[in-house]
């Protein structure tokens, strides 16, 4: 059975993923939304610089256009 | 329950926000309006540059496609 | 109240502004007109660079997509 | 009484302007004609680098995102 | 008989294939899933630099607007 | 009376047409057809550097997002 | 007789084409599909690097906002 772009992240309410933005920075947390622009919501986020977090940032809305990758 | 990118927004009415753009900078400032773009409008705005307040701007609009991400 | 950015538009109307672009150039000047793609009219326009006027430009339109930032 | 940006570009229709361009690019010439998107059509259009006439290009199309500023 | 683009996705389901993104980099992993946007969702995905694995990804949702190519 | 963008490209049909990209490539040759995203269609295309013809290209479609003028 | 954008991509099918991308990057194959974005699915398909071929793709899928131009 297929996984579409808005399965995965239907799925991924509530989990851990590492979000990969343009630029090389990346964002740990919990998803705690979406919408179809790939905006999306996470708690308990960090800010990792080369898998090193370097800022906690707590909620966070990370604008979609930004967004290369997400992944549990 | 979920929270989807403009149940952030709307949260974050009246709040205290971080809000990073493209290319580094980053504002703060007490969230006053927004839209469906992400553009949003802060009051007693300031400008950062590597976590330092480097300008005063008052009431100020951003331009939603230049967000990387809004943070309380 | 919110003032969501359609109305700070709106209530920038015959005020000075402070226009900040992509790239790092500024224009001040009185705005005259927008609309919904932030595409915006400043009079008495002056371009900045590093804070000061390098140039007095008039009449001029901002094409939306340029806009970071516009701040009385 | 607001000028918006459609008014600006209608008021400069048969007028000389100066366009700037991402870039830093600018073109001056008769504005014959434009469109929403702000592609404009010039007429006697000189391209200019550092305020100085590099090349006539008679007619030019200007595609809207590449405009930075009309300015008369 | 063509093969258009929205073919060429629904055939990869369930396939192995190789996607290139902007500025360079590469995954490698089972198509699982794909919309109109190219948004991709793949599995067993590993992130390649000059043609080397340097990291599992395990699922992976791919924004589509990174993409530069996908290939079995 | 006014040229607007799309009577430009009309006028421009079966006529010799420099058009400049982003990043300042510039192709030469017979304009054969275009949309309203100005997506163009040339014969007899040449591709120039610093005004010097590098590539015979014979038929040639260019995306409408490249192009930053159109002249004849 | 106009040959617009999409009739030379109709016309290409099943033909080999030479696909400029932004960046510099080229893919010589057969054209086997296209969409209205100028999504395009080449067979037999090589990258090119300075006109050498750098790699075998065999079937592509190249997202067409990558695309600078397209040739015979």
């Amino acid at each position: 059975m297929a996984t579409r772009p808005m399965d995965f992240l239907n799925n991924s309410l509530e989990k851990q993923v590492l979000v990969g933005l343009k630029g090389g920075r990346e964002y740990r947390g919990t998803m705690k939304g979406y919408d179809m622009h790939i905006n999306i919501v996470l708690q308990n986020a960090e800010e990792l610089k080369d898998g090193e977090a370097v800022r906690k940032l707590g909620l966070v809305l990370i604008r979609g256009d930004n967004v290369v990758f997400i992944s549990p």
